[in-house]
């Protein structure tokens, strides 16, 4: 059974949010658990609509490979050990930063993804949202 | 501007969820804005995977017609003066029961989406959530 | 963490196998995990290639609704409540007899997937497999 | 008829297993026969779940063009003579090592596709895999 309850979904959302609104830039927020199935996804008022898909995606991607996409990004571009992984999965991959393995012990139980702003803002909502785990 | 905000979509979901455990039926819950974009979704605990892509898709099924999924479902049949219409719009059209439009003023502003159990099941939470916007 | 582990769905298919070596229909044969995910798939030799990808999306659609296609068919008819299902999950839902649940302490935990024959033929096999975890 | 057998493919998949093993390293390992359709997958406990759907494209992608996708690599990054390949074949192209053609007197009748650790250790394992068939 997935780790990953509704209400573990609910709280690194409301974390994430919270960064999100310090920081003034609105965000789209999903939880994915073990499966790498969404339990949970949220816009605020004002974030793109082009990030819905996104942030979903952002939170399969770093749970099907158990790794940050900001990290992935570094081995996904051209001339990198993983160019083109971002054709594979029926487009799911995501391959730059806002998405966020969760862990419990040490092992990867779900991840967050986020969508909105700047790399540096989505992973910086990402880790707030992740350390609320 | 769409007049659903995330905190709308909130209480929506809350309403919702309450009578899915007041039936004892796990659902996935989603709230679509006047764009027929997704604004929050829930996956309560144990309600099928296979229903979170279903509840998107009913929820911006309801708003892109204007329509209960339950009402367009008759029409769609074999048969039907719209059969054929869930190959539309990239596979985002469901036909049945769980998708209800939500409206200000008398005028469409966006749509929940249920779905995660029988078809009077997901239209009774969808009605529930309905109530609360 | 995933209760199908690649030895369980080695057990449920070699005994799917059996099955269908007993009946004389070569097939293919999928297990999934809790989260839908493929844990393996073998296609017995002679059997459809166009049944791959069926028996694998029996596995996940078993899994995504904890529910025997066999009957999910039953309700997916046009006129049935859930008519229009196959269009969702982006054309990974399979309708048809073959996919059944696996089941640990009552609770679904994955499924078997199986293509290749007759309805009754491929659900018999799924049947054998399904036993055997 | 494909001289890639279900017997053959488990020898393979078992030599591959038994590779990653030994560099610690869990993995999806797919083979393809002749007409580039799969044989046989497994996905190793604790692999990565974006894999499994990896090793099945990479087994594809080797026999579609007879070639190690680790030399496919070389030609398909931006500026390369096949950039823009991966768009191809509805996204079953991946272009990073883990993909080897399995040959019979010369002539490739098959493929093996690894997934799971970096570009060396997929390739690796394949390498282990295809000198079993």
């Amino acid at each position: 059974m997935s780790a990953v309850k509704l209400e573990d979904a609910r709280r690194v959302i409301g974390a994430a949010e919270k960064k999100a609104k310090e920081i003034g830039q609105p965000m789209n927020i999903a939880v994915a658990d073990e499966g790498g199935n969404i339990v949970a996804h949220v816009r605020m008022d004002n974030a793109w609509i082009g990030s819905i898909d996104i942030s979903m995606k952002k939170a399969y991607t770093s749970r099907a490979f158990d790794i940050e996409t900001k990290d992935l990004a570094t081995h996904s571009q051209s001339g990198g050990q993983f160019f083109g992984i971002h054709a594979s999965n029926d487009g799911k991959i995501m391959i730059f930063a806002g998405g966020i393995p969760l862990k419990r012990d040490g092992k990867v139980v779900g991840a967050i993804g986020v969508s909105g702003g700047s790399g540096d803002q989505d992973h910086a909502v990402a880790m707030a949202g992740a350390a609320a785990y």
